[in-house]
């Protein structure tokens, strides 16, 4: 019987095992198939983690990560967890993609949210380049510079707010002439000078050169012109993919999510399901940031420290 | 008219100031009489910030923090603020020491929380070098060895059963018979193993010589015998001063707080007044660990940045 379970291997639950190891707790698993770190390993710049202060790419900044949160008894399993269940003694069940079962007294499910892409061509190419999902991490890095921020539900608008901050100018492209957004959000767009809307088009393509992006082709889909518009950055908040997979069987999700699929947790980060914990991006109102991530594992492992004490001094 | 008001300047503030101005707020100032850095640049040892894999000193693990928060712009006050009170067109007066005023549209909180000291011989003496006031930062450091936990309240009780998942023994020095925590956590306690109740006693002195702690002397309140017991740690839990002077006035608080006084907020940092945030020690459930008061700072930011976008837009 495992002390805790640690589903994901990113910022939140590298912390959640440094700190519920350093806490004393015993036999504490984090299951993650990649390599520990996270998505942030993908990004090719980051300067805003607190104490890191030169310009990093995401591999840099993760990297001293997997052996500090170890050293402390954390043990790693290479495997994906496919799904956590309740047992009836109160304590759950991780089943792994190798048919492994694991049982444990508390869980921290930190599997994250990865941001949709829009599937347009030179998209993937300019990844990191230019083209990038988040506007918080990157926005910084085209001030005073033109963007292009893709998507029309309510990221997409509070991402084009948040670029209109900072950048020169922000076209705003979506495929429908009306967005999905609260009418509030879609006026303060209408009236922020900064944002030029780019409605009922397709992206073509995204385009750029050796040194990134320099634009976005779009066509119309009412009278099939095409137009050029240039952009240093182009932001696609086209939707994102809550991985809460594990947290879901034929009679529903174990715990309660919101509509998005992101799991309700309390400032402690705990579920409505006892000694069920989230941290990170597949939680409710995650800033997603390393930063946040890592508060939240840390948060979690403490509130877990605490369940399983509470959950042993009962059995006994 | 400033758009964002931080006062105190510790991990929370810093992060904030950080992600405010890297979001594209203009006229941001961090309020901080001291140095930058907050109370975690007194201790001593800190091997828990993650990607800081060296055991450093607070002084030393936040000394990049103020060049790297304030490269985007955030302007540092060297003043104390003494009163934040609304005006009555929505923005918030922020009053210091030296008769300043100064108008914002919204204000993050992060003054945190002061443990209080037992006021015990030995004591200040022998702080960081043996004497703590938080489990979950020191505990680790005395690993199967004795340690004291001093005090009678709900804390005191958890962070001595948080000790006793680490350390070897735990004496639980307290001044009465009874303690003043929920029934369920004292049942823990008195059923753990590892810890041993020391009850009516009053604590003379906290023992040590070059090395450290090596006890704590305390004496009975019923028949004034002495006891010297053996510990290397002596953790003091005997309350928590939550610095909210700034947000009370004669009508009591611009905001929501708890019985203790901290501030309630929601997983946006989001206090029940409109336009005004806290983050850090001082909000409730702080875990209070640098890492988890970066991470509110970060979120405040986003949530103020928000808010003073939806501000000036209504405004227009």
């Amino acid at each position: 019987m495992l002390d805790l379970a640690i589903v994901g291997g990113g910022p939140a639950g590298l912390t959640a095992g440094l700190y519920a190891t350093r806490g004393g707790l015993k036999n504490v698993v984090m299951f993650e198939i990649g390599m520990p770190g996270g998505q942030i390993t993908q990004s090719s710049e980051i300067e805003n983690y607190p104490g890191v202060s030169e310009v990093v790419s995401g591999m840099d900044l993760m990297q001293k990560w997997p052996e500090q949160c170890s050293r402390f008894g954390l043990k790693t399993e290479m495997d994906e967890v496919v799904a956590v269940t309740s047992n009836s003694d109160g304590t759950f069940r991780i089943k792994t993609t190798s048919n492994k079962e694991h049982d444990a007294i508390s869980v921290i499910v930190c599997t994250g949210s990865v941001p949709k892409r829009g599937g347009f061509k030179g998209e993937d190419e300019f990844f990191g380049k230019g083209v990038s999902t988040c506007a918080t991490c990157d926005g910084f890095f085209y001030k005073n510079k033109a963007v292009a921020a893709i998507g029309g539900g309510d990221a997409a608008l509070e991402e084009a707010l948040y670029l209109a901050n900072i950048c020169s100018k922000v076209y705003l492209i979506h495929r429908r002439d009306k967005f999905r957004a609260s009418p509030e959000t879609v006026e303060r767009v209408k009236h922020n000078e900064k944002i030029e809307l780019v409605l009922n088009v397709d992206v073509e393509e995204v385009c750029g050169d050796k040194s990134g992006v320099t634009g976005v082709k779009v066509k119309s889909r009412s009278d099939s012109s095409v137009r050029d518009i240039s952009a240093l950055g182009v932001f696609v908040f086209v939707g994102r993919n809550v991985k809460n997979d594990v947290l879901r069987s034929a009679n529903g999700y174990i715990c309660e999510v919101n509509d998005g699929g992101e799991v309700i947790v309390d400032l402690k980060m705990r579920t409505s399901k006892k000694g069920l914990f989230a941290a990170g991006d597949i939680r409710i109102d995650a800033p997603k940031q390393v930063v946040c991530a890592a508060g939240d594992g840390a948060t979690a492992a403490l509130s877990a420290i605490e369940y399983v004490d509470e959950f042993k001094a009962l059995k006994k």
